[in-house]
């Protein structure tokens, strides 16, 4: 895992299509006025905030790690990896945002519009979704492959996309305090969490090229890793150390927001990651030794901290 | 441009990504949870309501009348022309947001937020954007010309992005109140607005197989098109009428906006128009017959009244 998430640390801090800067963040904009085509300031500063506070990276691991399957040469793949966290971490700005969730610490640090303002945030969010979609279309390994490429990238965009991530963000919002139900919680862990972690899985593998069952078998890894994932979340969130999480915790019982402890019960809670886990992991199984890596991914999901 | 404009409507309302609703906006979930995949309620209305505002079109039709300068089949490009519009109206949206303008009225009907509420309005913004990008990869023409295609997206994302039309949404944003200067106006023009005049021009003519000469006019089409477009925009702001612009007028000077009057004065300003569309023009020349109709429609843009 090291190698992956510091192949993705590394390309992200240093991307071309991000300047560096000195780590300090700038909210005011620049004396006089940027060059044409340069991103400016404050924009630079509060997408570089957001996406370069430290993360678990688990999307582009995963995205690298399922390259990594079916081919060698997984640092081609580098560039999908980026765009995967930035589609994550547009996400977590726009639902930060007082008229979504209203959080004031994200990874134990001030959220984006608390240090931007709020006009800043709703553009660096809006920035970072469509640099997502500039730096997969800009990549060589688009060029080189852009059928496959396509095809990672439309698998891509339907997770993220109003049948997907943006749905299941809907209903999170919409749905507060209303009476939860299996169908409702279903719904947003499916979309909110499991799509944009079926997505790296998937597209990784499609840009390595992969057959149709190989396919099923990502579908059904991510899926499962996907609802393992936020079924923990939940679970953190009702049980979790609020220093480990670096949030808030007992928020979701506060907000009244739909989550599977409260409908299915924290013992049935438990039992369900646990199988989503198994699930994962027996999906990983006709990769044999190449599929080590993501299967072990998979059991840490189930003893995560924050 | 009637064609290319009934066209892009037709396609737009009939999306088969957006379902066709009877036109009442819905502003709450629904009762029961949506399928797995479905665009849920009250987004699906959400991104309808704006999305099907009665407007001019002009990226859309700018992008089906370059495709045709070279090519006779431009209704295969319409995907790519929706997708334009999808990426304006999403930036309207979050353009109209308390935080940002914070406009009630938008083509005289109350913008998205007074009528779904912020988080809807921000959704629906995000949701619109990625489907710009999911409706163009999974258009027919890119799989059938995937290097023409990819192209021309990128150049899309290009200019929609960090580098183009946020980064002139944000100065537009910060510098409200600020001493106005060529520079920024300059910036802030050619960003917030040409930019997503060019890119149509430009995708088009790459979908069609433009070569690079081809492409050099329609840069310099799209540019002066879309200057002359945001100058006559800030003339129409200061002298224009209300009603039928659908929107308050006499809010640049109220909120301190940049504008091109504000720095070069009213009578340069109509000078200034005046000469993009001669260039626009001008730039039309090598396509002959061909180049009448976006000719044609530079010239519009100098007597709009709305």
């Amino acid at each position: 895992m090291t190698n992956y998430r510091d192949a993705v640390e590394n390309a992200l801090a240093n991307n071309g299509l991000l300047l560096p800067d000195n780590g300090v963040p700038v909210t005011e904009p620049l004396e006089k006025a940027p060059q044409l085509g340069e991103v400016p300031q404050p924009l630079r500063s509060a997408m570089r905030y957001s996406l370069l506070l430290p993360g678990k990276r688990i999307r582009p691991v995963l995205l690298l790690a399922a390259y990594h399957l079916l081919k060698e040469d997984w640092s081609r793949a580098i560039p999908y990896a980026c765009a995967m966290e930035m589609i994550h971490t547009y996400s977590l700005i726009h639902d930060d945002l007082p008229a979504m969730d209203d959080d004031a610490l994200r990874r134990g640090k001030p959220t984006n519009h608390k240090v931007y303002g709020e006009a800043m945030a709703i553009l660096a969010g809006d920035g970072l979704l469509n640099m997502a979609y500039e730096t997969m279309l800009s990549a060589p390994i688009t060029k080189d492959e852009p059928v496959m490429a396509l095809r990672a990238m439309e698998e891509i965009a339907c997770r993220a996309g109003v049948r997907g991530m943006v749905a299941g963000q809907t209903l999170d919002v919409t749905l507060e305090g209303h009476v939860p139900t299996q169908d409702y919680v279903r719904y947003i862990h499916a979309h909110k969490t499991a799509d944009l972690l079926t997505a790296p899985v998937l597209a990784g593998m499609m840009l390595a090229g992969a057959t149709e069952e190989q396919l099923q078998n990502g579908r059904k890894y991510g899926h499962s890793i996907g609802l393992a994932f936020q079924i923990v979340d939940d679970l953190l969130d009702l049980e979790g150390d609020a220093k480990a999480m670096g949030k808030d915790t007992g928020m979701d019982a506060q907000r009244g927001k739909m989550t599977w402890p409260t409908v299915y019960g924290v013992e049935r809670a438990h039992q369900d990651a646990q199988e989503c886990i198994q699930t994962a992991i027996d999906a990983m199984k006709p990769f044999g030794e190449k599929g080590a890596f993501l299967s072990e991914l998979a059991r840490q999901t189930l003893v995560r901290r924050s």
